[in-house]
């Protein structure tokens, strides 16, 4: 007899599928303590609830590329921070302050993180670069957000 | 007979459907005025006409998460901005100047808007913090770009 | 006789796919020749490799929005630097060094490039600008990623 039909065309691929993580967060607390995670709890944004405000970390729920931003006001001492990933701190931010001449200091990096990895500012030493500053008209912030999930490219 | 031959593959999936708005900017008139919106007139980047050099504010046209950051040169007086979303002012930046010490100063936030809202840098105060500085080799910049789209994720 | 069975069904599709192009990374030799791209060359995410070490140049792999952020130690000198697109220095940051008072400045522009086009920084004038400082606890940082490429939106 006749060959049979041909076979159905195979499904359609899957669509790209949008991953969201990110926070925004600025400081209300101050002095913030020296050598543990500075904490942040004006929230600008955090609907996913991964940074906890009561740790001041961020918690990675989705493995991928993220981007982490903060600027600093630097008021009445020096300011030294790090950004920490896990126990480790991955890039430094030094200002000095002088009488009468209020600064900021910010700084960025992108990090590969895994589900689980924890990230964080922290003040660098003994509570001598502590300077970071925030009242209702002034903010020192901090942010991040999941740029490129791992599972989403190549 | 012989069976039929198998189907076709399926089409490739949906595309992530990717919509974009973003703008990039720089000062070219100065000192700003007071208590207004700050008018970037230099363009970077505006493909999408989102941002209106006439009135110096962003309107979103595309509900979603927002990243917005600003890098300010302080000369010859204080600086103090606000970014506005609307009629509120969200976070606050303020560098103060010294002589022969001119500073830069940024900030950046991650806010969701609704189609309709819109966002804009504002000198603080009545004109004694407005010491925003450019010429033709010193810049002064605000930028935003959609984040996430409220409706590619979840 | 009868005819054959039915082929079977095709493939499945292929899946949407995301674009990738990051890098982030710090300063190390100090301080920067003037006038030939500052090179960095601590990595902390260069995955795709688009950003080449060796020359200080990050290469334009896909075409599309690009947003470049950079995070300078200003110590010891002033500081002037160009954020270049090819040959044309497209921003400005300027930042005056006084003794005790360590700064930070930063810049940061969206940028729509093509494939093959080149983006580095580079101190700006005769060596007198060159104030940008990094040891192990002081980060200078040069950071950018692909925001939308060409390909995926409208
Ligand atoms: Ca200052
Ligand atoms: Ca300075
Ligand atoms: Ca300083």
């Amino acid at each position: 007899g006749a060959p049979g039909f041909r076979g159905q065309k195979g499904e359609k691929g899957d669509a790209a599928f949008a991953q969201h993580s990110a926070f925004s967060v600025g400081l209300t607390e101050r002095p913030p303590a020296p050598n543990v995670p500075i904490r942040f709890s004006k929230i600008f944004y955090n609907e996913q609830g991964h940074y906890d405000t009561s740790t001041g970390k961020f918690l990675c729920n989705i493995a991928g590329t993220y981007y982490f931003a903060y600027h600093l006001t630097v008021y009445l001492q020096d300011v030294k921070v790090s950004l920490y990933k896990n126990g480790k701190a991955m890039i430094f931010t030094y200002d000095q302050f002088q009488n009468n001449n209020v600064d900021q200091a910010s700084g960025s990096v992108l990090l590969h993180l895994s589900s689980g990895d924890e990230v964080w500012l922290q003040v660098h030493g003994n509570g001598d670069n502590n300077g970071l500053y925030a009242d209702n008209i002034n903010d020192s912030t901090f942010m991040g957000f999941l740029l490129y999930p791992d599972t989403d490219g190549y």
